[in-house]
């Protein structure tokens, strides 16, 4: 099943158009990650010091339908597929039960200088299902 | 040949990773599909009024190298395909020569009402080549 | 008693520096201000139509220490004063105990033609204390 | 005179009142702020190296008439006062002639652990006038 995580839609969201902006749903689902990240016990800030840093790799994002100020939306997340170097993950943006976004994310583990590599362990054993 | 704009990173740009946050990107190329769209002759203002707006439907991105404070970047903008109601593009961040990003990124045009429409006469004539 | 707020810390909200971003404070205590409005039945949509938005014209803000990725950071916004036509609130970001940012933030209402119109009448009512 | 800087108004700094998002206004003045002291010769990278952020402490700001998509707008930035460790600097953004927002913003140095310092010689030199 996949981790829910609420998001609220406010000013900063919204554009000229009167919905949400178009980039801000990557930040949405950027919230949603690092909270399940965290929730999965791996601690980001602890892990940089150690040399590990996530990175996005690839996102594939469809824009479906527009939310508006006030709109509590969900995110799910859930684990297409894994391996030590990368991890692939569905993440939706819901209104109700109604779909606005959806994103296939790439996400790998990389050194500060840029080097590719391993997932953090604790990452992978709680992945590893 | 590929319409060009240039991007300087801020601090506002960055993450505390010390490079450009990935979502920034999307902003980054939004910019260059305005001012291109600006140069075609069309006038988004006036557009809305009359009752279309430029809607993003789906963008694929992959993120290849990061950018970070003071980099002078080259947003790269050119028509992939496109229909009566859509529009297909290529855009890549560059840094010098090297493609830091590359996206596909389908635009729709859209009422106000949410229901697709023509894209307006004057883009697909100028782009129509 | 102020109202308060919670705002978790994304990396969205960080900067190169490894902290938050000064300019979105502005953003986290805009959230708090949207929401009491709501709680006082205030529907800001609903406002729109009705041709009355609210504008900030001033904001004074001390930026006096920094937050981190994940910090769990309570907003209080308090009314300093009132009148028909302005609203000027009070609103801090803490840290547990610790204050990181205070603002005073004046609000006044508008037609969508830039003219000053009085504040809401739900708004007065529920304000004027 | 004051050094100025040229600023874009892009979708993205618009929000659902269709004027730009009052926040963002900080984000323009920080630009303009970065690049004169990159032309006064501080290399904000190395400074971070050697051990020297700069921080907003304290910004004033207000907000005197809306932008919209597309404006050309202009940031002017001269140096209010200034002392060892403090640098008070006004900042305004015109749009023409018309005066759309001011701030008086105060910038100090400070060590990664977040005590003041000196503010760098360049700039003192640079600035001492």
């Amino acid at each position: 099943m996949p981790q829910t995580f609420p998001v609220t839609v406010y000013y900063e969201d919204t554009d000229m158009g009167g919905i949400v902006y178009h980039a801000n749903y990557l930040k949405f689902i950027e919230r949603a990650r690092s909270t399940w990240v965290a929730e999965l016990g791996v601690d980001q800030l602890k892990l940089k010091v150690e040399g590990v840093i996530f990175v996005v790799r690839r996102i594939e994002s469809d824009f479906l339908a527009p939310a508006i100020l006030g709109d509590q939306l969900t995110v799910t997340t859930e684990t297409e597929s894994q391996s030590n170097a990368r991890w692939v993950l569905r993440q939706c943006v819901l209104k109700g039960s109604e779909k606005l976004f959806e994103a296939l994310v790439t996400v790998v583990a990389m050194t500060p200088q840029g080097r590719p590599t391993r997932l953090p362990a604790e990452l992978r054993a709680q992945l590893d299902v």
